[in-house]
């Protein structure tokens, strides 16, 4: 990660993983180079915003050849860190936990969920997917020797605050949680929210809105 | 759902379920009144977009004495027509088809996913919550009897376009996919991504920047 990174806009970064994946789909089928327009057809972006969004990581096209898509690769790659596994902690397996550890990433070489925790005493001790879960008071010493980046948490609002204290105080940084409440953390820490059922209604409210 | 909310922005109706959520639990804490201010600190959005959101859904607060909550719930809650069940259709019933069946909504009475397709003849005919899945092809005339308003897809990449050119002829305009790649519709067809690895990768790479 090279210093400059500072600067590009939360929102370019936040469309780096669709680019990364839509050029290596590209160069899987056999494509060199790409212009902005033809990328922003695939994806439904700007071209124009596309073409901010790349040169922020230096100036990457040439005006009528386009983009060079294994450069593009390369350097997004690094970004992403995509050589380099990224463990992962899942707190709570309950049904949605199950899921994402049962299918764990595995069309993501480098994501990977690597510890499993839950509360339940019926569940500590299960293995699914190689993981055996523990209790969730485990984490302390198994962040000491495992290399966890971030934690997935499926666990319900009502518990969530207490649960992401003990992860704070863990020293986890990075949270996706499947709960809409937000929690209260330190600056340094970085909250996902993943709502479904807000998800599922701005949905459906923008369908409607657009009928009218 | 009043005309004028063809002019409300859409980042504001994107805002109204979590506003909705988090006013029917201090409702439910015995709250009355709340002020921009510490509805802003509770949800993490500036109290000045809060104020201009709520704006586009009338004159709802008085300066000095904030918003009356049960009031709130009220236009909210007509807007996201919560009093009304929306029956969901699930397509594709693997592992996070069958986590989200069985959770199905259930702390959202307001949805509800009533019908469920799935390609695998093992899998067809299987009852799970009380929803048996069926072939994909009886969509068509599923529809025909109940009522749905949208549809969950955890269909894959690879076979998802097809899916959705077969949703899009049974009349589906609403499709919320775990499948990340863009897929073609016509211009009345909403289609949402939510793309677990995009959400982690984003998740990591924030927090690693704000380290630098």
């Amino acid at each position: 990660m090279t210093p400059h990174n500072k600067k590009i806009p939360r929102m370019s970064l936040e469309r780096l993983p669709i680019y990364y994946r839509t050029l290596c789909n590209l160069a899987d089928n056999g494509y060199l180079r790409i212009k902005s327009a033809q990328l922003g057809k695939i994806i439904q972006i700007e071209p124009t915003t596309i073409r901010r969004d790349f040169s922020y990581f230096g100036d990457l096209g040439k005006s009528g050849y386009g983009y060079d898509i294994a450069h593009l690769i390369q350097i997004f790659g690094e970004i992403l860190e995509v050589n380099e596994t990224q463990g992962l902690a899942l707190i709570g397996v309950g049904n949605l936990g199950r899921a994402l550890l049962i299918n764990n990433f595995r069309r993501n070489p480098n994501l990977e969920i690597i510890s499993a925790y839950d509360a339940d005493p019926h569940v500590i001790g299960e293995t699914i997917n190689k993981v055996t879960i523990q209790p969730l008071s485990d984490l302390k010493a198994t962040i000491q020797t495992q290399q966890i980046k971030g934690v997935i948490s499926t666990v319900p609002s009502h518990a969530f605050q207490e649960v992401v204290d003990y992860l704070v105080d863990c020293g986890i940084t990075s949270i996706l949680s499947f709960a809409p409440e937000p929690v209260h953390v330190p600056k340094n820490v970085h909250v996902r929210y993943l709502d479904l059922t807000s998800e599922v209604q701005n949905l459906l409210l923008l369908a409607e809105i657009s009928d009218v």
